[in-house]
């Protein structure tokens, strides 16, 4: 396999410079090269070996703590091993939420425990917990249309179920109870909120999350939790039988002062327009009750091993820089994504464009983009080179992940390579999201699609501003 | 339904007087009564309710405690409702362990949280902990074959992997490891024992589990807890490393003193020959970390179920006595079992054959026997009835389930209707052991198969002592 390096590392350069088409972008000899790329991506797996080693050496590792810290040290290791140049650490501050004691049972009319775990921003009941009749509601909707005096001094339960879906889009509708029910359970004088996991897996796993942005302040809300869905089940069958059902619940995490995080970043650069950048991001940080291998250690391994094939291909690098983010603190509300639009705002009309991997491990099937109309086939050409990998044209209106929020909303082009997500609301933000959830064959496939349009993005004379 | 109930309900002991054969004492009337119970099975789904009843309303039913005392009353209520007669509780005491504190931690070279439930029956490390340095092992066996020098002042962890099978055939060398790894480490100066979790699931539940009999004294063995699966391959990750691995472990359960358990029996009392009985049996406790869903409240389900049926079609009963016994304390050591067989040693030779439910809630695919020879033809003539179900014959050494093991060894005939167990030790003894998990449709089988065989085994002129 080394040889076979070295001797397409010779060829890729003349290639390119002799046969570039002004129309697509993509010439004959780039093409190859990136289905080289393709190929080598099949026979190595230092993605997922990548992936093993972030979370069975760190671990969980949630914003602010001495474990995300741990990770960004094991960040510069890796990418400083693999080559990356201009290798650094880019701190910012977030506030820490840290999860204490949990606890939920019916006291009645049927004594038994309950599944939990508080949502991330949660306020605290306090270690003697609160108790009170549970209302329910199927939504938040009807949470928000339903009269004051039938919520007032109850635990309000919100029922609502999330959909299945290849391309996640149950999420966003489910995740708007995750981060309202607090704030509109307080405002109607609910004692504490409950809320059916904004997940998919049918077992025993309550799903964590944030319940707003980390740095908002204003109001606390109640106590709030997420019940898993065996146990709303269980609630709701408890309800059904038209009596008063009394909760126990005990959720006492502590916000602590504001402590140190940051983006860990590293370049390919590149060998004519290194001030060009293609910027490729994944998180470092997690959930605290998993070991964040869907979410995101998936997305470290694909990009840091779509970096080491296209560096071990281009001596020389690409055209362009292709620059790797692993952003710090996403989880608790893009704050990493924040700091770097903030830190980078000079430089962000150099961006030529950015997609994040953020959303598993599964087969990668559809490619969005979000840029200007008159360049939408000059992408085209990048996409038809994906094809092979079961990749699919998309739309012009892709989101991008979550920490490309600010640059796309600065203008810079995005793209996403949209992953399969049928399951990948079973573990995410779960105690179950370990590595053997990951499937060492579809992140190969990962790898070699982001190997292939990095390389591509970058070595293209089409630009996507 | 009602209807079609009353009308063969008038239809049968006549048929039955008429045509009976000497040589399979089924006659072509037993046969289709039988059918018509199945047929009934598989519109009704009575079974299945009285499981979401057991489970919503008492939850988990630890042996000795004060749910499993519910679960009792529960029970009562339940076999009184539905007409059964003798309905009562024997009682006896129950040595009760209750689980406290449990935690566990890689303390270094990788610091993380592992997932794991102290083994029932384990001794406690105090609410301080111990932490050691871990020592692995393939097997029970290897650990055995250790010098002692290797295992001093250790923590042991036995990595067995348990092996799904249909049978559940993997179970039994698995328990192994989970019964003897508290006491074999002790003798070889360990501080603590973890195994792999006995059971097949890969999400993040330890499995519990008594590591012994709780009514047999002598040492008190190392504290011993499972991992989760994921957790035993993180370990293995970590030591993998060839670094010393140090674990801290914090179990802290109790041994309190005996308390109240019983055995809830009712009748379904023979018209002809009342003193003969046919057991049934299912037990009415669980862990106390699921709801007892798939272990045992499908058994009791399925048996209460398959009752049910029989006196809604037989109002004067089944030429025999047909005796449900829902045992209490099995999980703890079968201890309902014994008391059932010391408090009927007289009548023991009055059962013309037990059978019991306690292997969940998938499809009954197989029929095995233990009785005399002689008789193995007449039992034939019933299983020939179930074939329809998709339930083949099988073997002449039945194991019958774990409450039948004192009665089988006094020689009461035995059968097993052999359930699917794919997916049982997914479940079994975790939190995931929710209603969810017990299939609607197969619990609907399981009680035609109960329905067809009590009828017939208490119909029938065949004799199988």
């Amino acid at each position: 396999m080394k040889v076979v390096v070295a001797i397409l590392g010779l060829g890729i350069s003349a290639w390119c410079a002799e046969a570039a088409s002004p129309v697509s972008g993509v010439t004959p000899a780039m093409a190859a090269t990136a289905n080289q790329l393709i190929d080598l991506a099949k026979q190595e797996n230092h993605g997922y070996e990548l992936v093993r080693s972030l979370t069975t050496e760190v671990g969980p590792r949630l914003a602010g703590t001495e474990a995300e810290a741990r990770a960004r040290q094991w960040a510069v290791e890796k990418l400083q091993a693999l080559g990356l140049q201009n290798v650094h650490v880019e701190s910012f501050k977030v506030p820490v939420w840290m999860r204490g004691i949990e606890f939920a049972e019916i006291v009645s009319p049927f004594p038994q425990s309950l599944t939990i775990t508080a949502l991330g921003g949660s306020s605290s009941t306090g270690e003697q917990g609160v108790e009170a009749e549970v209302v329910v509601f199927d939504s938040l909707s009807a949470l928000q249309q339903a009269p004051r005096r039938q919520v007032q001094g109850k635990i309000v339960f919100i029922d609502e179920i999330m959909a299945r879906s290849r391309d996640g889009s149950g999420y966003a509708n489910a995740v708007r109870k995750r981060r309202a029910a607090a704030y509109v359970s307080q405002q109607m004088g609910a004692v504490a909120a409950l809320i059916r996991s904004v997940g998919t897996s049918s077992h025993r796993f309550a799903h964590a999350g944030q319940m707003r942005q980390a740095d908002v302040g204003g109001e606390s809300g109640v106590p709030t939790a997420a019940l898993a869905a065996p146990d709303a089940d269980q609630l709701m069958r408890a309800l059904g039988y038209g009596k008063p059902v009394i909760v126990r619940l005990v959720i006492a995490p502590q916000l602590l002062p504001p402590a140190s995080s940051g983006n860990v970043i590293g370049e390919i650069i590149g060998r004519e327009a290194p001030q060009e950048i293609v910027l490729v991001g994944a998180h470092l940080d997690s959930w605290d009750l998993g070991t964040g291998a869907v979410d995101d250690g998936a997305g470290i391994g694909i990009i840091l091993g779509a970096a080491k094939l296209i560096m071990e291909q281009l001596p020389k690098g690409p055209r362009r820089t292709i620059r790797v983010v692993l952003f710090g603190a996403e989880e608790v509300g893009t704050v990493g994504a924040k700091a770097y639009t903030r830190q980078h705002a000079a430089q962000l009309s150099d961006h030529i464009v950015a997609t994040e991997s953020d959303f598993g491990a599964g087969d990668i099937w559809r490619f969005d983009s979000r840029i200007g109309e008159d360049k939408i086939s000059q992408m085209a050409a990048i996409v038809k080179v994906l094809e092979r990998l079961g990749i699919a044209p998309g739309n012009n209106i892709a989101g991008g992940g979550p920490d490309l929020k600010y640059l796309r909303e600065a203008g810079v082009p995005i793209v996403s390579l949209l992953q399969d997500g049928q399951d990948y609301f079973d573990f995410h933000h779960t105690a179950d999201d370990t590595l053997d959830k990951v499937g060492p064959r579809s992140l190969d496939q990962n790898v070699a699609a982001y190997a292939a349009f990095m390389y591509l993005a970058a070595e293209t004379s089409a630009d996507f501003r």
